[in-house]
């Protein structure tokens, strides 16, 4: 008999041997209908696996993110086997699960292919689905791996064995199909209910363009069909959604080649936008007690130095700056901080004086390659919401959580409503590898955990999460499609006024380090802006929006009417536009839904006569005729955040 | 006979040999008593040197620059003169006048000096100028040159004389001191009336370090000594209102070496004043119909390639940016005009979208020795409140009244009230060197001469100071110590739209280029700011400065009083601090008059019962009592720029 111990602690007795999806079945049958994988002391096995000794054991199922990966890897053996079949003689390269679906690079020989045949491929996988095949793992010498491929003629496969030492290589097979896969797999194929495959790209053997260039046939599959269909709906929506399309249609930012990819060019509406975030966080962090500071966007080589920055950093970074003369070398500022920690040098400070906080709308510039660039997620140069706190121990939880209360005020503001947090702690068992000392990582670990559960957060604990220089807290919100994105982070730092060697006079009349708190609540602009449009699908929250109205006067004669009443709204700080065009309203109209302005305000004969506004609000409709001042009450209680 | 024009074109019969001074005497005494030299045919000359041609003659007096030049030349000869007869055996390197005086490179060989013998020195001066010596020119052979300072052992005149050709040399005297000198001089030592040796510095001679170094006089006079006193005065003053003295002490701004010279750090309080400049010019430029644009602060090489900098500045300027990959290279920007020609390329532009006004508080970069670097007007790095408009050639003139007029409200909200313009136009017998149509340029230059003859604006028309891409206008401001600085610049730019290839379709239908131009009210904040605390001596207008107030509570008692005081005002979005020291109320006062807080606001018993403000002003003295209300509305009404 052996002991297994299950996630909520409680332990059972099974016969060794036993496999995880036994294990499943005598908890319950509908468990077991739902087992991928399980996870059997931190390692992820077949769920038939025999298991010989005392373990931890976790079922995986579709919910968990190791049962999904195991799923889609099985699909691409599925799909391998459905090619096999329709194309004989096809040989394979890799097949991984990716974060959502898989791929596998296939080299079909002198046989055609192109995405047309996709369907009969999709057709293929779910008839050999339905036969609910058995993944089989078989564990086989080196010398009997190498003579099946040879034997089949796959030199991708054999390329792939010569490195793998004798003792670790395992076949999988399913149906008539067998493969080279340290696995694990899902039990058999039944599970795949749905397939889709996505598309194809080429990809070179192992990644070197002087090898041959495979066809890498992407794919995703469910085990539902309404799941695979909300997937493509999702996948659908985020297209229309797509920041770098909605950017150029609402005109807010580009790009231009002689400007430099990943470079963004803030257009005038983008710039507006962005400047009401800016201006937004600016006026809560004047609130909160920070202290705005503009620091230049370069440092000399010894400021990296100083950081360390240029030792971890420097030789992937952007190159040093030289100077004609005088043989200086200046870099780009990858982040604030240095900066930050100079400008608390300029002065002694006591105790009193802290916490310091440095706020600064700072653009900072790193290398990416061109190939990793994204539209605003993914940019050279880009502006952080960045805040440097400098504080004693005694005050960082009281700090932490006033950062908490930020950061929740501005996911408030811009319709972030779902939203967990990570808080990254030491590894326990590896503290040396850790500046600061223990006592002060104690408290700061309190701290955090103690801030974020007053403040009520839902939050998960990652242990050994925690940067070297100190614990943190991340967060993650879902935007309206429910795809993640990292948000806001507050970081503890006890590495930097270590090497900046800062200070404070202590009430002990002794110096003292103070701990640095790192803050972002949007993190970079660009990426929040991103993340923003794609959320909203461009329709901003009004107080945000570069436009809040048009006015589309019926014909020419309301034009004067139009203009009064474009100025009255601009005086009560409500900014939009007048439709001059001479074109008829129903037009007008489509074009403002088009350009996605929040209200349309129609004015013809009767709204001159009685001093009112047709209104029309975007993406709702008709909302009747109110009056100017109706109106401007209604935008003023809209916008205010 | 020969014919002498005046400056007001009036043309005078004189013989043949009359000299400048004649013709001043022949005009009146009192002009004659004050003649220093003479522009002769565009050339200064000696007053005394006879005119043997018919001539265009301007007499130079203490007024013009080149008469106050001539005169500092001529004092550097008469501190040469009693430095001989102090100190025989002295010899001389070279001594011109500078901007404000002159100085003189002497080798006093094993004697000793300091600035103690200064006094000795201005008095001898002075003694040798009651004899109102004259200056006599001599022209002389180079042998006769080589001769006589072979004679004296002058190794440096020497060193000097080989480099010139013979029949070019000409020798000056007064008393019995002789200098090889290519004049002019004044026309006697008599018309130096006082005289202030300033400091030493050392200088090797010819400005080589493997040379010996020479000890560098700097001394200044004056035809009066009230206006020696007046000069000093002005100098102990700038001393006091040096920006970076007043910068360090208001916590304005700060440099750090590691960061880098000339990279300037803004503190909280420095950051809030140039966030206001940048408010108010914003504001202003919103209302004038700018719109405002973000760019990078790099740019590909290709990018400055289009625009000509590469070619023009590559190599003086901070060096290319390499990536780690890739190869590309990229620049720090120096200027924000090109990032800008590429946002206006974004769409195309019809002739009805025209002007297209881009503004953008754009932080370049540019390389300067380190021993160029000065404060805050002298940088690597600034900021500029810059735009470009892109207009159609029929828009210019209006464009260039549009920003006189935001230039002038500049001026007036910062209290710079003494100002000039200069219009610098092509040089009309050199058309060839300027790119753009000779219409374009006509209309150009009719439209500015025309917009600040519209505009009452006091200016000076300067031929041939044109750039090469375009006529423009320059305004320099006197500050409060009588001191001139360039601020505000407009400038026509034809070589950028072409350089970029911009167009906009013209109501014909076909393509046209627009015209550029490029405009900085401010210039640069940095610099501006370095004006403005010189200028106001740190006592900024009450709208832009840090702290509007400071609360005295005259004892603890006090201090909820204090506390509610100070969340009143700035409910009314006035800002300023409570002294909450344990500190007699004399001491608070006096500590906040060097901080050049604007009010005190006393507050004790008699204030905290009756619900009042003793209120002090800085520099002013006691107001006396006034209700909260009161205060409020008095402030209110201080600040509406």
């Amino acid at each position: 008999m052996i002991n297994i111990t299950l996630p909520d602690g409680s332990v059972r007795q099974y016969d060794k041997g036993i496999t995880s999806m036994q294990i499943a079945q005598s908890i319950s049958e509908g468990l077991a209908r739902n087992v991928l994988a399980a996870e059997v002391n931190g390692q992820v096995w077949d769920a038939e696996r025999p298991i010989e000794t005392d373990s931890n054991v976790k079922l995986l199922t579709w919910n968990d993110e190791a049962g999904k990966s195991t799923f889609w890897h099985s699909s691409a053996h599925l799909m391998a086997e459905a090619l096999e079949a329709l194309y004989p003689g096809t040989k394979f390269g890799i097949g991984p699960a990716i974060e959502t679906g898989f791929y596998y690079d296939v080299d079909f020989g002198d046989q055609e292919f192109s995405s047309d045949h996709f369907k009969q491929i999709e057709d293929k996988m779910l008839e050999l689905a339905k036969a609910k095949e058995e993944f089989i793992r078989k564990p086989v010498s080196k010398a009997d791996a190498i003579e099946y491929f040879t034997e089949k003629g796959d030199e991708y496969k054999l390329d792939l064995i010569k490195d793998l030492p004798d003792g670790s290589i395992t076949f999988y097979s399913q149906g008539g199909f067998t493969d080279l896969c340290r696995g694990p797999h899902i039990p058999n194929t039944g599970f795949i209910k749905a397939v889709k495959l996505m598309n194809t790209a080429g990809a070179y053997w192992r990644g070197d363009e002087t090898r041959k260039q495979l066809t890498r046939i992407y794919g995703v599959t469910y085990p539902k069909q309404s799941e695979l269909q909300e997937y493509l709906r999702v996948i659908e929506e985020a297209k229309k959604r797509d920041h770098r399309k909605l950017g150029k249609e609402l005109e807010l930012f580009a790009f231009s080649e002689k400007v430099g990819m990943g470079l963004p060019l803030w257009l005038p509406k983008g710039t507006a936008l962005r400047e009401r975030l800016t201006n937004f966080m600016q006026r809560a962090q004047v609130k909160a007690g920070y202290e705005q500071v503009i620091s230049p966007h370069i440092g000399h080589k010894n400021l990296y130095v100083t950081s360390g920055h240029y030792e971890k950093y420097g030789k992937d970074s952007f190159q040093p700056i030289k100077t004609p003369q005088e043989g200086e070398e200046f870099f780009l500022k990858p982040m604030n901080c240095p900066h930050h920690c100079e400008m608390y040098k300029v002065k002694p400070r006591s105790y009193k004086d802290l916490p310091v906080r440095f706020a600064e709308f700072g653009t900072v510039y790193r290398y990416e390659q061109s190939g990793e660039l994204h539209g605003l997620t993914r940019v050279r140069g880009f502006t952080q919401d960045d805040a440097h706190l400098f504080c004693r121990p005694d005050q960082v939880k009281d700090e932490f959580k006033k950062v908490i209360d930020l950061v929740l005020y501005t996911f408030g503001a811009l319709g972030f409503d779902n939203y967990t947090a990570q808080i990254s702690l030491r590894d326990p068992d590896n503290k040396g590898k850790y500046i600061g000392s223990d006592h002060n990582w104690h408290l700061a670990e309190k701290a955090i955990i103690e801030a974020a559960e007053e403040k009520g957060l839902k939050t998960v604990v990652e242990l050994g999460e925690a940067a070297f220089y100190g614990p943190k807290l991340d967060f993650m919100v879902k935007d309206a499609l429910g795809r993640k994105w990292q948000l806001g982070t507050i970081q503890v730092d006890y590495n930097l006024p270590e090497r900046f060697e800062l200070e404070y006079t202590g009430s002990d009349n002794l110096k003292h380090r103070p701990i640095m708190i790192h803050r972002a609540p949007f993190g970079s602009l660009e990426r929040f802006v991103a993340v923003l449009i794609e959320h909203c699908a461009g329709n901003f929250p009004l107080w945000l929006s570069p436009d809040q109205f048009i006015i589309l006067p019926i014909s020419e004669k309301f034009e004067d009417y139009a203009n009064n009443l474009s100025n009255e709204l601009k005086n009560s700080d409500i900014r939009g536009l007048i439709d001059f065009r001479d074109e008829k309203i129903g037009r007008k109209i489509r074009d403002a839904e088009i350009k996605k302005i929040p209200y349309m305000l129609i004015v013809g004969e009767k709204e001159a006569a009685e001093g009112t506004i047709s209104v029309r609000k975007h993406g709702v409709g008709d909302l009747g005729s109110l009056t100017i001042e109706e109106f401007k009450q209604q935008i003023i209680k809209e916008t205010t955040v």
